[in-house]
Order: structure tokens, then C-alpha cells, then sequence
């Protein structure tokens, strides 16, 4: 099994390699009359579109998606939804190089250990192309979370040492810079810090924030499919991630129960809910009504321009030089697939809990005539 | 689906609540030929027995196991094994009050917005006992990996602020003291910041450290279940996680590339490692062959002494106190839950991968007579 | 995989040998609030129970199911339900002869080719007791489809030569013969037919029928999670099953399409209907709201007392006579099998179902407050 | 969950509408090394192609395979081969009147059941042409078989009345003539058979058979995932399937033990076979070595040209003459479709079963570099 699939109701099948014909992405499962087009997937895709800034590699790809089935009229069918971007830049450049060794903190040596060989042009199946189907389905889910009330905002937290501050907060300012920091004076910080990386001929790694909110509570599964761990897989599944936590997290390991704990309390609806959420909205793996808060840490970006040691396949030693210009850091263009894989596992999880309560059974099937 | 199973080929369902009539699990897909007796499982089990020391809940359990099927002459026969614990300790005491309010940092108030009710006794189904099942089927991993010369040690790395030396770490220390630390030292002074949160009616975090060494390199799925996708599910489906890291973890973020890459190289015999492991032995998602680190971040145990606020069902206000003596902290019985969940993970994983290859399968199918 | 699991919401393990501990079941993802008690499961088991005529196996087993978890104060939790028949029957007799050859038309000789060796006590796994798990799941899975207005009626349709009439066909004639024929006169003749059968020592096949009646339309995923298909998967994985047929079945082979279609109608209330059934209430994998039907051809008991030929472990040739009493004809025992099995499959189905439409999810969480 | 995927390891998954852009299948599992390019898949995709006799329908489709990933340098990677065929046959005919009533024999009536609405063009998502997705992975299949020794053979066994006859079998005729059948004789009446059919503006049914040789003994897992389960769950999803069987089939029900079961015995090389095969070469759900056959009972083309009874949706009744012309008999086109899905099921089986025995884990992993 390849592993390229996920989900158990709202399941997505991923597919393509960097400089195959192109990447793709089936989501089975996906309800009927869900109103769907290509712009609502498009805007998903532009967020993670290169050559957008200094801070992203400039390969040239318009990333157009083509929507080949499951739509009728405007609305989703309740059949397989198969989304396909084209890969244009498929220039035969000579790879035979890169082929004959194994590039420090790039799959080359685990994919050869694996197969017996591999595709290594452009990193074939573990290149960051691989997210466009994830992102591209991710759209999708969030059109669903949409219509439910709930939504996502996702955000660079840092880059290397530069950390947004919680009292310049801006949602707003999020797009307004190339970093997708929710904080003005962070950014500008951080495109300095870059462009010492650049000059270095360095990469810098980061943190990816997210909240998500109007969750229903009761959502997750009591052991195995607890939302945290399914959000936890989910994140780890993109290539860069090292670190995921929720709430405190890690932070949470040097705290007291007493400082820990989040008191219940009512708020001026009636509704329940906590004066804190040290528990970023998670209790016994399932959604307690308030903000969910997870954070990622990526790696910096394994292509750098400096000479690098490192073996051929025959394991003599070679100096090499990675050529072309790649994104100097991973964070930016990872906020969109970490807000799609956050999506991707809330749909999921809300369609296992349909079957929870036996009211619920009878709520849908007491009037089901078509 | 209340999401009570895991794994693909080697798959695992639990069951079991705390003051119900027992707990257990299937383990489904364990190849036939593995060696196999009670004792076997219960060395595990006892490892995370409660009462073994003033650190741990005085709850009387023996936490025996019966085989109740799988096994023949000694032997696994390829067939379901079924493992079972009976509970001792079912008194029944008033739990009216505990049901009619919501504990913080427990799952109290989710497991009622779920299923419109729920167990109240001890925790029902979302209690530390529901670990059991895993633990028991943790040994039956961990059995495997052994035939395969595969090592899991797994250990305390920090209580609160107290955190193991790397320069006195020593693995012999781990079982030597109560709290499962590989430095003397460390468990000494963490042993009295525990009496100190006692004393207060508190509880206090930590983090779990373990590495895996002797995994084949490409092992793991290349997209959704890579190997650290799979290990961070695993142990973040363990109640009190709220932070997971593989190698350099979190500290990735804040570092460059140059820092980060592991340059390749080969060993004495020739064999092919990396000169560091910031990697933490996974590369694109698959062992890269060199040693697998990850750490685990434990919340303090919800239940403290101290007079807690929260409120009732109903939303009234109410002031708790809980009652009984409970772990002053959960990470020296989680030890052997994370490094069961870890085992589980990878033998899954190890399965999967049988069918990465052609010349795998002629290998198999070559002489299949019996 | 030991594919010992069946479902993708509503999940079911079973697990035990024939002279283990036990067999049971585990069932995952049962909603919350289902009434539910041993007597209900008790009503199931009695049904396969052998001893209760002379057309079945003598073996004492009072069959008594316990339910070890997944019930709170009388109604399911949402959490996994354990169900444990202990053996009663487990004396040491000398089983060393049989383990020694191939008994002809059992699973001896593939189990030894599969694993190697084989648990050869009573057929191991692959006894009939197995189905004890399936049952106990199969009347919780009846107990909720009764909920839901959805019932199922399963008879012995033949047995050897002797067929039901339908004019005679009575349901309530099913559990007053020991063949659970719904026509008392076939019953009459089937059971001097086995007794021929006895006297010759030899054993009969027969067929069971299946009528489902009150399903919603629409229940069943289109392509390859077909109702049909997932019947056919679940019938045909008991034991002794070598032929599966819906509506028409193999007629239709042999009609025209102006013959074998059902026009559709509407009945006296306006529901839309069909003037004829031959689709046995299943039209593109998906119930069509009129009733369902379907029939198991079931192969004659393979353990007879007459001498046989057949093979030792090592080839060489030897004439067997296998001892005890055993069941002439399988097929009663099997209609409670039968029915569980459908039951299950249903339940799945209608779980699967509820994420549909885009319309039941916001009319699930537009007041999903606990 | 749409249900569109089959397979635990290797998995399929189809997407596409009779009259969308396109359809398709990713297959995710595919072991690397397998020599692959897109003959090996046209090839059968041209076994079911319309328009090549008068006894298929004159759609004027080339079906030509596009291989969008997975292959590199002429053998597969290991990542998911996504396999997509254009409609070439979208033209914008009034559908109008069709969207308007449910056709007798069609699943229009349940897809609006289930989803409230359908895309009703061509049958939509139900149409036949969804099998392409299903050949093109049986291709990829039937080449892994190929490589380990494993063929099938399937052909048309009966179309109405007209039966093939063992003595005339010649599996050489089977694609000597257009209805796929191993009998010339027979074939030829079969042929003047359905030119009636045509004439009478009707359609018939018909039986395939499929025989497997070649396979292991111990494939299939030994309670729900049975060989036979399976293959009766794959079978049935195929649209027209009303009836399979294996070995004996139904005609066991009417048998005695002593008729029924096969003696084993060696064969000349001293491998362990059977006099006779009434169990159709599987035993227990597993593969016995003898060679595997199983029937399906395909039922008459839906669509035939004669004025037909049925309602518009919102109950009226209306006559409907369903225009164009029709395969008046399914069975041909189907015979690769079975193939396909015999092909899928054997080798997801195959795979499973990589993990049933720890010396198999040896095999493979004690030298497993790269």
C-alpha cells in the first residue's frame, strides 16, 4: 500500500510526481448538493502557487485545476469529485546527476531503500507538488465547513527567530504580506531575516499556526480517531513537519494541574464553555465547543545553494551544489496545506459522528423519501 | 465509528471501561509462528500497573491477562488473539455526585455532548485503563520486532523543569527508579519536585523520550501514513499527549538548513548513515536506517486534590473537590503506553511494506508449498 | 490481515477456536442509546444452538453470551461492545489422528497452507462456532434496524430435493419445525429426507432465503460498496456458502429484459413502487423501497460418518471415518447466520448513508447541543 | 463514503460519468518494479469497447488510455498510477425527457433516492462506462499475476437458453467470435438468438464463467475476508450481476456430502491436489491450488427499444420508448469486466497474505538494502 489515500468517509486519493504529466487528486465521499466550481478551488491552489514572491521559488507553473468529474449543474453529486492540475514544466533537463547521489534531508536514499530505484526528477512523488491534491481537496472541505458555520485561519507564527507578537494580532494583515504573518512588524522582520538566508545561500525553518472555530462539540473519536490525533497525522503527513502540538503543548510538560486545568463556566448565552483553553479545545480527543489551536514546526528547507557533503549511491563521498533557486523557506506556501489537511480531518470526523446517537438515526431516516 | 481499532494488517481493537466488567483487545493480522505465552504480555502490563510506588494511584489491581484465543502449542496461529483483564476494583461507590458535574481537563463534558450520556464511573471509557488493551498488544508487537532485531527504549526525559543530562544518561538506570528516568540524578531531584506538587494537592507534566533502533531503512508509506504521520497519530491517541516531535523537533523551526541537513556518509562496513540525526531517522517519510527519536509532551494529571471551579449539567456553578489519590503524574505509567503505541505503529508499517516490490512477492511466492 | 473484521462505521471482530477459551465479538461504532440486554443477544445464540433437534450436532454447549462492556445503566454508550460465549466443551480428547490428514471438504489442508501448521481441535477457526461472534453482533445490529422500522424474515427455503411451495408458505410454520421451514408439509418431507440421509451417513445442502422488508430507498454506495455487493461479501464469508442470488438471480440469465424489468408505480398512498420485483428490491446497488430478497445455496455438511478417502500431512493415502455425531445438514443452524449477517451489512450501509446530502448534516448539527 | 475504492493494499479507486469529461482510476499500491505502459492496458480496455459488433452499442468511443503517474522509465514506481480515458461522446442531446421519469431496470429512480437529484445523462455515474476505470486496473492486475504464474480465463458461458458445451470447449474460439464464448456451435446460435432479441426489440441475459489457474494454495484470510467473499463482493458491484456462484454452486444445495466433497490425493509430481472439484478450488476462503471457478449470472440489458410502463418523479404514469440502440445482451462486454475484477481481488488477497507467516517477515527483511 502506498499510503497515498486518507479519510474514512470523505476519503481523498492523492496522485503525480514534480515532473510527471501532472497531480491530482480523487475525493470520494463528498456529499450531494454541495455547490462547487472551479474558482472555489482555484483561490485554494493561488495560495500555494510559486513564484509568487523573493521568498518562493520561481518554476513557472500556472497550477490551473480542471474539475473531471462529480459536479452536475453546478452542484456536487454525492460521486467521486477528480481534480487534475497539468505539470507544465516538464523540461527534459538532464537529471542524471542528481540521480547518482543522495541530496542531505531529501527522500532520495529512503525512496531508493524502498523501491529499488526512483523517480528523481524533480523529487518525483515526495516534491512539494504532491500537496496540490491535498490543497485542491482541502477546498473542498472547507466549502463544507463553510456551510456549517465553522472556519479555519492559519498563519505563519515564526520564521527562525522571528515570532508574531499576540498584541500586534491582525487576521487582516495575514494576506497582506508575502509571509502570511498576522502581524506587520513580525513581517517585515522575517523578510529581513530571509534575505540573509538568501544572501547565506541558507534556508530558514518556522512555525505554522492554526485556529479553528464553530466547532461543534462531542467531534473526534473516544480512542484511536481522537481529533488531536487525527489532526496530528494529518500534519505530520506533509513533508516538513517535525513538531505538532495542541493548546499549551509542549509547554504544557513544565505546567501544574493546577495552571493547566481549564475551569468550566458558562458564557452570557448560557452555553458552556472555559475561562482558559490551555486544552486548545480538545478534551478526551473530542471537540469541547471552543477554539481549536494547533501549531506545526516545519523544517527549513533541505535545498540549499552551499556545497553540501554527501555519498553517490555506490557510497563514495561527493561535494555537491544543489542548482536553481528554491524557496528559502517552506512556511509560506505550507500555511494552505496545513489549513486543507486541518479541513480534510474535521470533515471526516464530522461525518463519522452522524452515526453516534440513535436519534440522530432517526432524525435522518424518519422522512428520507427522495 | 467510535474509532477503537488501528492498523491496517496488524489491527488492534480495544474495549473496556473503567468500572466495567474488564478490558481488552483483539489483535487481528499477528503472522503465525511467533512465540507466545501470558508472560510474554504481562511484563508489559506490569510495567504500567498502578501502586507500584507513592507516585502512582493506589488503586489495587493486579492487571492479570488471559490468552482467551490465537495461541496454539505455544505458538500464535495466524488467528484473532483475544486478551483480556478483568477489574478488580468495581466497588460500587456513590458516583451520583461525580455524574452530575463536569471535571476540568477530563472528558466529562465531551463524552455527554457526544452521546447525550455517559459513564461516569471512574472515567468510563476515556480512564487510563483503556491502555491496557494497548499495552497488552504492545507486547505482541514488541515480540515481533525482537525477532527482527528491532530495540524500543523508551524513558522519562523530563518531569516539570526537571529534565535528564545527556552526559548521565544511562539505560540501566531506567527500571532502577520509580519514575523511569535514565539518569540517577535527574529522577533524584524530580522525585522531590513530585513530593512538593503532592504536598500542594497538585500535579505536574513531562515528556516521554524514545528511540528505536535496528528498523530496515524505507520503511513507511510515502504520503499519508509516512512512518512519522503514523508514530504521531499513535501517541497523540494517548489521553494526556498535547505535543509530539521527531528529531530535532520544534527546534527545526528556529534553525537554518546548513544546520539542519544530515549529510550522508558510510559507515565502517561500508553501510550508509548520516554523519547527524537532526532527522530523528526519518526521511519523506520512511526510516532512513539510522536511529528513530521522538518525544512525547504529557500534560499534569487533571485530577488534583486542590478545590477546583467548574460547573454542573445544568450549567449552575459548583466547587469540586476530587476525591481519592491520584497519580501526582502521568509519565512514568505513560513509559510503556508510548512505547507499545510506537511498536504497534511500526510493525503495521513493516506489513505494509512487504508488498513495496515485485522481486518481494517472487521471493514469497517462489516456494509456498506448506 | 487474519480479516477477522467486517464493516467500515459499524465494525465487528470476531475471534476464538472451536476448543479454545471462547469466541467472541467486539463491535465498534454501535450508537449511543440503543436499549440493549443479554436476554436480546441470549434470543439470537439460542437460535444456532446445537442439540435442539435430532438434525443437529449433539455437542452440549448452553452457548450463554456475557457482555463485557459498551452498556450503561441498560442503553449502549456509543463505546465498543465486548461479547464473550466461553466453551464449555473443551475435553482433551485425542486429537492427534486428526491432525495427522486432510479431512475432504473442510479447511485442513489450506489452513497448513497458509500458516504452516493448524489449531486442528474441532476445526480451529474455521468451526462452525466462529458464527457465534456473528450472531451476537447480528442481533444488536436486528435491534437497531427494529428501531428503525426495517425487519427481516429468514427461512430454510430447500433442503436437498424438497423446495417451500409458496402457496403454503407460512411465516409463522418457521420456528415450529426444527428446520425453520415456513411450510409445514416441506418441512415434513425434508425431515424424513434427512433422516435417509442419516441412515446412509451422509448429509444434504439446501438453500436459505432472506426477505428484508422497510428499508429506505437509496441505502447502498454506487459502485463498488453496493448493497448487493456488500450481501454477497457477507453471505458468502460463512463457512458454507457456495452460491448467492438476488431477485431473479440466476433466472434472469435466461430472460428477456421485457420479462426480467420492474415497471415502476405507485402505490394506493402515492409512494412510488414497482408493479413486479425481479430486481429483489436492489436497482444499481441501491434499495429501491420495496422488499428485498435474496437466496444462499449452502453445501452439504462435508463431515460424514462414511469412510472416505484422503491424504495424510506427507501425501501418502489413508481411508478416514470421522467420528461423532455431527449435523446432517447445516442449513437451519445457519438461517440465524444468515440473517445476522444481513443485518450487519444493512446497518453499515444505513450508517454510511447519513453523509449523503449536504441537507442531513446541517439538519444533524443545526442543534447538536449535548 | 461514495464507496468508489476496492482493495486494502492494492487499492483501486474510479471516478467519471458517462457524459463528464472523463473517467478514470488511481491505483495506490502497485509494488515497484512491474514492468507497465499504456498497450498493456489498452489491450483490455479494447476487450470492452463499443461498436464492434451488431451485438454491442454503435457509441462511437476509441477509449484511449492515458497513464498520468506511477511509471518511470517504462516500470512502476510504486506511487499511485493514475489511468484516465477521455468521453469523446459528450454531445449535448436534448436529456430533458429522461431527466424526467425513471427508466424500469435503472437506478434512476434510487440515485435520486440517495442523492435528491442526478446527473442523469447517460446514466451518469451508473453507466456502464464507470467500468473502464475497473479494466484498466484489472490490466495492471492481471500483469502482476502474469509475473507469478497466475492466469485467468474467462468467457460466456450461456446467453438466454443457449448453453456452451464441455465437449466443444476451445478456448481458442473465444475471441474468434464476438460473444466471447469457447464453442463455435454454440456461439452461432447464441448469435441467431439475439438477432430475434434485436428484432423483438428485447434483450436477454447471460452467464460468465471465470477460470483461475495457477494460484497458491492458503490465499484469502480465513473469516470475513475469505477468497470467495471476495470475489462475490467484486463481482456483485458489477451493475447487471444478479447471481454467483463457485465450484458446485447452487447445485450443492441439492447434493450429499458424499457427492459434494473432494478426496484429496497427490499428483504425479507429489503435490497435494484433488480427485474431483466440486469446492471450485477454494476451501475455508482459502485458495486450495486447484483451479479456481466461479459463474455470475448477468441479467438482460435494462434498456430495450419496446414501449415500456413506468412514472415521472412526480408519480404520473407515462409510456417510454428509450431511444438509440442498446447491447441487446450485456454479457460480451462484460466478460472482461469480470476478469478485471477477479484479477483485483486476487491480488489484494496476494498481498495480505505477505504477512501471514514470520518466517515470510524474515525472508524479506533479512537483507533488505537497497
Amino acid at each position: 500500500m502506498a499510503g497515498s489515500s486518507l479519510g474514512t468517509i470523505f476519503k481523498i486519493t492523492t496522485w503525480g510526481e514534480s515532473h510527471g504529466k501532472g497531480v491530482g487528486v480523487v475525493i470520494d465521499g463528498c456529499p450531494a448538493g454541495l455547490p462547487l466550481c472551479e474558482t472555489d478551488i482555484q483561490k485554494f491552489l493561488d495560495r500555494r502557487k510559486p513564484g509568487q514572491s523573493r521568498f518562493s521559488t520561481p518554476r513557472k507553473e500556472s497550477d490551473t485545476v480542471e474539475i473531471l468529474s462529480g459536479i452536475f449543474e453546478g452542484k456536487t453529486t454525492g460521486t467521486p469529485i477528480s481534480l487534475m492540475v497539468r505539470n507544465e514544466n516538464q523540461r527534459s533537463k538532464d537529471y542524471s546527476e542528481i540521480a547518482s547521489y543522495y541530496r542531505p534531508g531529501h527522500a532520495d536514499y529512503t525512496f531508493d531503500a524502498k523501491y529499488g530505484f526512483r523517480d528523481y526528477r524533480g523529487g518525483g512523488r515526495s516534491s512539494g507538488r504532491e500537496t496540490i491534491g491535498r490543497v485542491a481537496a482541502g477546498a473542498v472541505a472547507s466549502k463544507i465547513l463553510e456551510e456549517m458555520g465553522i472556519s479555519i485561519l492559519t498563519y505563519t507564527r515564526s520564521i527562525g527567530p522571528v515570532t508574531i507578537s499576540d498584541e500586534r494580532f491582525d487576521p487582516d494583515e495575514i494576506c497582506a504580506n508575502p509571509l502570511y504573518m498576522p502581524d506587520a512588524a513580525a513581517a517585515s522582520k522575517a523578510q529581513d531575516y530571509l534575505n540573509h538566508c538568501i544572501q547565506d545561500q541558507d534556508s530558514s525553518g518556522g512555525v505554522i499556526e492554526c485556529v479553528i472555530t464553530g466547532m461543534p462539540a462531542g467531534i473526534g473519536e473516544t480512542v484511536f480517531d481522537k481529533l488531536d490525533a487525527g489532526l496530528a497525522k494529518a500534519i505530520f503527513s506533509i513533508g516538513a513537519v517535525k513538531g505538532f502540538e495542541i493548546g499549551s503543548g509542549f509547554a504544557a510538560a513544565n505546567k501544574k494541574g493546577s495552571e493547566n486545568n481549564d475551569a468550566f463556566t458558562t458564557d452570557s448565552d448560557g452555553k458552556i464553555t472555559k475561562k482558559t483553553n490551555h486544552a486548545g479545545g480538545i478534551l478526551g480527543g473530542m471537540s469541547d465547543g471552543d477554539a481549536i489551536i494547533f501549531r506545526a514546526a516545519v523544517k527549513p528547507t533541505p535545498s540549499i545553494a552551499q556545497t553540501q557533503q554527501t555519498i553517490r549511491k555506490d557510497g563514495t563521498p561527493i561535494d555537491i551544489n544543489i542548482a536553481g533557486r528554491h524557496d528559502p523557506v517552506i512556511v509560506p506556501r505550507a500555511v494552505v496545506v496545513v489549513e486543507s489537511m486541518a479541513a480534510l480531518t474535521l470533515v471526516d470526523l464530522l461525518f463519522l459522528n452522524l452515526s453516534s446517537r440513535m436519534d440522530y438515526l432517526t432524525k435522518i431516516y424518519a422522512d428520507s423519501e427522495p
